[in-house]
């Protein structure tokens, strides 16, 4: 057991290395070579220019600058300055929301003693300022610590080593103590206290969602409504009888549709022909820097085996050859009508009649005409939109299978790789290798270093497999394949890092042993060994909270990758613009770990506190990190409109229920059996509040109402009564293949236009005049010479 | 334990007394004086006239054709031969569907075989023909009888009492016996079969509902949308608003709305008026008999005690006097702006937009504007229209906790009853009975009898209290009441008569057990009892089930207070139409006591197979005498077009789930625990089976497809095109107290012009012409001379 000292030198080392990530990155975004790589968004934005073709050439990569290293901490005030509002505008309200989950767990007195510093007074925002964990912490360390520090139980007992910690947790308070009404009636008070932050937090979010819809300018989905299951028709084609059904139902609201073509292998050629003419380019670049010799490649398996060729002559005929291949595929495309798939994007003359459509039953059979919301273009997954109702219904049901055995029995298949990847295993497969790995230095890096890598290499790949599990799922759009396979990933934390640390042996074992439990003994075995963990979890919350939060920051992965690209493949303008990854928000796996820093908060409130000033650093930490990150570099590849909070919701609920009932277990382990009726009251009235709370703010986030869209069409038939929407519209939901790269660009630079946030074009700030005083003063661009 | 003779035995007395119920009520349906109890429905449509009109004076109350009584068993042939769209136009599609479910757990063999004798093979409908039951008793018996009776494990179990019963149920099959594999192949016939059966009859049922739904003619529901929680407006009335708010939001489809009324008062001063004229009548009546001495009254409570005083001028004074209450409430309620409440019936132009403005929503915060389709106005329960948002789930969290402690603690109560109704508190109560109770008889009747009749009260007390609480959580129709308190009553019968018949102990009792076991042990204790109380459950199919339906056929009490009424209270022909009391399916009780056969038949089918055939002819005779009532007696109160199916089918596969973990258990009692996991796999298969339909069919019990609405609004603009709808719809919502008799009346009248059945008017087959030559050829109306 750890003592407090050691949990403070846990927290030094922890901290320290933080501290050195933090370092590093104020070091290495000062460096004007870097700035693609930690301010991408404002390139993407068109507001920043190119640091390499402006100033001397040595500070075109090295920041000289004394001054700006002394002030390298800037970027956190910079990052928290931004007002929500702009913020919302600035990177959308889907990153918004996002870190105002940090927001709850942590509070915004951490924000206020930074504005503060910084004189901004003016600028607090104390109406949601008090969320979940700082009062909590607060309260918890001025009754429950003083309540478990001043018993002797642990004292009393006989040849145990206890720590201090343990001093400060419930374990201290001797068994059938009348003190544990105090703890009874905080859990009651953190409760409460966390109903009415959710609740805050849903109205808030709830009406923030509405604003923001009600404040956007014209968009496509608004006017766009998704049909799939068209039913086949033997004398009508699919878009025939698309139109005429609509038109029949909907006489005075349909304007238009498009169909959606099977372009599945066309995107795939397209996709070929872009990484040849890659490799092209990296050949290319090599022989203008070394004229003397002429690249040359294999033709054979990766370019490892087979004839070599001159490279550039070689990718040159490929690429021409790729090119018609794909000019007669996307031709057969365009004029084969079986390759238009039975679903399309119908659009309407207002959104009233989009709402309309969208929200009601069109045919008598729920199995055919389907509508829904259209997604955004951008946020449509295209391959999943021509399935059938019953093929449906048939992979859900196998998914949820899969996602059984998944969380259950992920331990069998890497077992039986660890088993293989033994010394005896590597040396049946690549017999060559066997002088080598005899070696003892190197066996026993194998033998330590194997079984963990694989238990490693299933963790990472863990949120793909996850992903493409919800795309088997059939749904239709980006968004919804994200908040689904966070479901399925915070599942599998639930049960096999929170369970699993707790009680040893597998997930399956522990799911044996529970189904062989009676309902009341299962949150006594967890509840019990809550206290013991609490170290455990310290040191946790430590090295994968804190310092995992500092190394996203510095982004090493697409720094490297970036400066590689920048090397081999970057000729152009256009191609170090390609090259840059911004990355975004990644839902599906960063949403599901702060569910788990909930629990542990939770969980750990009235049993060891001490547990949670650790969560609320990890909580203000993140808020301060990610709100730097979507002003700077994130790049959301689609806007739901804060779609996921239901889900955040509904688990912080689940937390809730979680940490209730254990605390019910732990009690009545000792010997505070009188105060499970009142305890067992508490999870019911979790899930009532809960009720009440989707009841109430829940199709804020499902249905667009009519009085909202009559509000819109009036005002914009009012304001622009001549507007073409059919035109506007006609080729709004096009295969991402089938639209020409200008075009796309054409719409960034439409979009820019409506910001307010954007003061140049792109390129033209060429002259490296200082960017932030055009822009808006909040923004954090720091000077580049 | 029963042999099978003992069996035998019971069956014969309880076949004998449903016998006897069947003969008393085929003498007494053919005596005329009896007519309007046996066949209100046909006086209410108006095709029967009054028999007591008609013919000889002695012939006006007694049967004396002989023939007559030759052919008592008529009915039930009539009763079967009624095609079933002539039964949906004559009763409804509710009754229709309804008596479906015991199709459902019968066969139409019996059907077939009836008519086979009546030579009717034309008729012969064998599309949805072979239903849950009958296939499986017969596969039980051909397969699973056998495989139980060869055994001889009880035979050689020294010392135990067996009966033939056990010989032929799973008891017989020696523990870890290979010939489980036999049962556990059953459990996946009969599971497949059943939701074979299932899929079948909702796509039917479902489709009769939206054939039913797109046959009727027009109806003020299909126009009309029910708005409730209208926000308060400082400068509006609530009527100005609601049309403000519809004109500006569905300007195109608005046509009308009704604001309501609170008139619970005036309502009530209405039902007391009617009550004080049936005494003056029933005094008045007295009088004419005796007029030698005019009839008194007391004017105190109840009629006891107080002042006597002339009985026809005091209730003739108080019905004066009641009238100007009335009329002066009414005045007030009509005037004042208070007494409208924040909820109105919006009409629109068209079905579609009826449709449209009931699927979608309306206002961004979802706790005001809510729609949802008018019920029909006869449906409609009015005292619940006005609760707001927050009260309501306040209620709902209140009503679900106390059906929680009514169905677990509802004996608590009444053991306190019986412990006061024993003899001394009876002598402490009344104490100058004392040495009437102190006889020794007198004491044992107490004794045995009032502890009895305390629980028999509760239980007959018990549908009324759970309706009260199904209004109190504040549902709108009266079809919606009678669903949510048949949900209520199902998990009483559920959790109190059948594991409270396996196991003992009360309902809290087994709750505690329960929380104190394991999962896998639930099954067990519960599953291992089960061979064991097959005697018992049959002798309650026989008690309950075969004389129960018996007993309604006969109708005791509706004839004992018609008779009554006609011989007190009725003078003139509409007095005897109001005596006559036509009831209507209880489905809130009724329902969930066929589930309970359900669920019976299903977990006895893999057990004791000989439970089976009692349950196929409960079904079986429970169809021909529910037919027959539907068809003479029953006037149902509203129309909800089936919408109760969907529940029906749940409760179903929740009987089926619990008949699949209860084999489990017992299985696994038996050392056949290798088959526990191929037993697991059918649950969780039931469960995706339940999701898959209620994606497929569900929609068409909630929703009202546009296209089928649009199909209907096209008919009728090109058949109807100056139809007044919006004087049609004026007057179609308002509180039945505003109403005038009359305009009920023309109503009726108008409902029997479309229907086709009719061929007569009310009151106009005066000359006892026979009434069935007009009318449909298979309807069973009798000669009456």
């Amino acid at each position: 057991m750890a003592s407090l000292q050691d949990i403070a030198v846990a927290a030094g080392i922890n901290g320290l290395s933080a501290l050195m990530f933090l370092m590093a990155f104020a070091m290495l975004r000062l460096q004007p070579v870097n700035d693609r790589v930690y301010f991408p968004k404002w390139y993407l934005k068109g507001i920043r220019a190119n640091p390499v073709t402006a100033g001397k050439s040595v500070s075109k990569f090295v920041n000289l600058d004394p001054n700006m290293y002394l002030k390298f901490w800037k970027w956190m005030p910079a990052a928290l300055n931004m007002p929500e509002p702009e913020l919302i505008d600035h990177a959308g309200l889907d990153s918004a929301v996002y870190i105002r989950i940090y927001l709850l767990g942590s509070v915004y007195m951490f924000r206020i003693s930074v504005l503060i510093s910084h004189f901004h007074l003016t600028m607090l925002n104390l109406s949601c300022s008090l969320k979940i964990f700082v009062p909590i912490t607060v309260l918890a360390f001025a009754v429950l610590v003083p309540v478990n520090w001043t018993n002797d139980t642990l004292e009393n007992i006989q040849n145990l080593t206890y720590s201090s910690i343990d001093k400060l947790s419930i374990s201290n308070v001797p068994a059938g103590s009348s003190r544990f009404w105090v703890h009874i009636g905080m859990a009651y008070i953190f409760s409460i206290w966390t109903w009415y932050a959710l609740y805050e937090e849903y109205k808030i979010v709830a009406k923030m969602r509405l604003h923001f819809i009600a404040g956007e300018g014209r968009r496509p989905d608004q006017y766009t409504v998704l049909v799939r299951n068209v039913p086949p028709d033997p004398d009508e084609s699919v878009t025939e009888h698309i139109e005429h059904f609509f038109c029949v139902n909907h006489p005075d609201h349909y304007l238009t549709h498009q169909v959606v073509y099977d372009a599945n292998t066309l995107a795939a050629l397209v996709d070929n022909i872009k990484n040849l003419n890659n490799r092209l380019t990296y050949y290319q670049n090599k022989y203008e820097r070394n004229p003397a010799k002429r690249p040359t490649t294999k033709i054979g398996f990766l370019g490892i085996c087979g004839s070599s060729v001159d490279a550039i002559e070689y990718y040159k005929d490929e690429i021409e050859r790729c090119c018609k291949e794909e000019a007669a595929e996307r031709e057969k495309v365009i004029s084969d009508p079986n390759s238009i798939i039975p679903a399309a994007f119908v659009s309407f003359k207002s959104r009233w009649g989009a709402a309309v459509c969208a929200q009601t039953t069109q045919s008598s059979n729920p199995t055919i005409w389907l509508t829904e919301w259209a997604p955004e273009p951008r946020d449509v997954y295209w391959d999943n939109l021509a399935i059938p109702y019953v093929k449906l219904t048939v992979r859900r049901l196998l998914m949820a299978a899969s996602l059984f055995f998944l969380v259950f029995f992920f331990m069998v298949p890497i077992s039986i790789v660890q088993s293989m990847a033994n010394i005896e295993g590597i040396e049946k497969v690549v017999p060559f290798l066997k002088p080598l790995i005899r070696k003892k230095s190197v066996k026993s890096v194998i033998q330590g270093f194997l079984p963990g890598i694989a238990l490693k290499i299933f963790l990472v790949v863990l949120p793909t497999i996850l992903m493409t599990m919800s795309k088997i799922e059939g749904l239709t759009s980006l968004s919804s394949l994200e908040r689904k396979s966070a479901a399925k990933y915070h599942l599998f934390l639930l049960v096999n890092v929170f369970l699993g640390s707790i009680i040893t042996g597998t997930a399956f074992q522990q799911l044996h042993k529970f189904v062989h439990q009676s309902a009341t003994e299962i949150p006594k075995t967890v509840g019990v060994s809550i206290p013991m963990k609490a170290t455990f979890f310290i040191t946790y919350i430590m090295v994968d909270g804190w310092s995992g939060i500092a190394a996203e920051i510095v982004r090493l992965t697409p720094l490297v990758i970036f400066h590689l690209k920048n090397t081999f493949l970057v000729k152009t303008e256009k191609d170090r613009e390609e090259a840059m990854d911004a990355g975004s928000l990644t839902f599906a796996t960063s949403e599901p770990r702060i569910q788990l820093y909930f629990l542990l908060g939770l969980v750990y409130s009235a049993v060891t506190p001490i547990l949670l000033p650790f969560i609320v650093v990890f909580f203000a930490f993140s808020y301060v990190v990610f709100r730097h990150q979507i002003i700077n570099v994130y790049d959301q590849k689609y806007e739901s409109g804060a779609n996921f909070w239901p889900d955040v919701h509904r688990r912080i609920i689940i937390a809730l229920i979680i940490s209730q009932l254990l605390l019910m277990g732990l009690l009545s382990t000792k010997k505070a059996t009188k105060s499970t009726p009142l305890l067992m009251l508490l999870p019911f009235l979790t899930m009532w509040f809960h009720l009440f709370c989707k009841g109430r703010f829940n199709s804020a986030f499902t249905e667009f109402p009519l009085q909202d869209a009559m509000v819109k069409d009036t005002l914009e038939k009012a304001t622009e009564p001549n507007f073409n929407l059919k035109a506007y519209l006609e080729e709004a939901y096009i295969h991402p293949v089938f639209k020409a790269a200008e075009l796309d660009r054409q719409m960034a630079i439409n979009d820019e236009e409506n910001n307010p946030l954007v003061a140049t074009k792109r390129n033209s700030v060429m002259d490296s005049k200082h960017p932030s005083e055009e822009a808006s003063p909040t923004i954090p661009v720091e000077p580049l010479e």
